[in-house]
């Protein structure tokens, strides 16, 4: 009889091409849904809770998967971690009701970003954080981050991309900048995201931290929505992961 | 005039075949000497602490090299980094004396071995923690730690390379396991180590942590020095950081 597994992945994106298949190079649904074929004895397709661009990374992405040979979960991730490479790990997995939809049943997602603010970035951050080696005005930041928030058009702050969005229109709950020592971390927590909104909203933000641009330039570039411009460039993809997903 | 600069460097090992030039691969090495040649405008050796394996990371890697063309250390720590790739960094650099030799003068070594010991490994800690997913037991593995301290014939540890040496005799200063959460971190600290000596050390107290060995076969090996066996594995490199490097 089949099962509806609930299976929550975290991955390097280091060496994918994204969540999903696309043209070039490998992506991250492939080598879960080869894992799934190897479990399950049979093809399996995985649908997963939304798209990650080119070497982005995951903390806690959603999926689900209908086995037909269902085994307990415990065995299920045993036996999927052993299959998938070491930069993809089931962390979990649950028999979840027929009806689950990852994508649709999506009550928030919270993504994170990572910039490491000192003059040197140490070799092992490189592959997760990206470097600000001047000084950043983190009040300023921090200005610019709560004027994201509410309901808005984030068209000024988003890429096209081959599915066009029915609205531009998205509802941010919270965006927070906290530093540490020289680790700042950027969480931003919504219903969804648009195409390379995110790291539109970061990269900008970024370009807030350093004075070449103020924090209520957020607010107009909200209010007067239009095409992308230089002004808002895109954080590299190798900062940002998603970190967790939540569902009614 | 011809100055000898004290350089640190933090590297990634993951892509490169050790810090030294070899048959196979990209070494560390080369790529400090291309960036030195960048900067200096000629040819310039690297003289590096010590051999770092396949793999293996540096945290306080320490070197030097003479620079007929002197500029000042901060300069060169920036003109150095604009020209290495990313999992390369010079952290420090200083003008010191003539005959500074940064493998004779040593006064010590620290290395310190990641291991992660939980049922998964969190894919983002991969390049830099070696998986150990039954519970290890600590006060075992520390007991065994305990008695590498001091000086012994480490033969039994250690693997034949390229360069025999003289003597398998080697002073461990000190040499610690501590464990917060699943994160266990052995440091060890001494004068010089033998080839995979490190590894071969954590390797067999791996063995003691999930009860394969007893803490006590440690000094029966260290009082019947004999050529390594299947006993004593070598950790993967991964794992392993030249932690720090400190001088008379």
């Amino acid at each position: 009889m089949t099962r509806r597994y609930k299976i929550t992945l975290a991955y390097d994106g280091t060496a994918y091409c994204g969540y999903q298949r696309q043209g070039n190079g490998i992506a991250v649904q492939q080598r879960v849904e080869e894992a799934l074929e190897y479990v399950n004895l049979a093809h399996v397709a995985f649908h997963g809770c939304s798209r990650t661009d080119s070497g982005v990374h995951a903390k806690g992405f959603v999926g689900y998967a209908d086995l037909d040979k269902p085994i307990p979960p415990k065995n299920f991730v045993r036996a999927m971690n052993a299959r998938l490479p070491p930069d993809i790990r089931v962390m979990r997995a649950s028999i979840t009701t027929p009806t689950f939809d990852a994508q649709r049943d999506v009550k928030g997602k919270e993504y994170r970003y990572f910039v490491y603010n000192a003059p040197i970035l140490p070799p092992h951050l490189y592959p997760y954080w990206e470097h600000a080696h001047q000084p950043l005005d983190i009040p300023a930041m921090q200005e610019g981050a709560s004027r994201f928030v509410g309901t808005h058009d984030f068209k000024s702050f988003s890429s096209i991309s081959d599915r066009i969005p029915s609205t531009t229109v998205r509802d941010i709950y919270s965006f927070t900048v906290k530093k540490t020592g020289p680790r700042v971390v950027f969480a931003v927590q919504g219903k969804g995201f648009l195409y390379k909104q995110v790291r539109g909203m970061v990269g900008f933000l970024l370009r807030v931290g350093t004075g070449d641009e103020k924090p209520e330039t957020v607010t107009e570039l909200l209010e007067a929505p239009d095409t992308r411009t230089a002004r808002v460039p895109s954080a590299p993809g190798r900062g940002l992961f998603l970190w967790r997903v939540w569902y009614k």
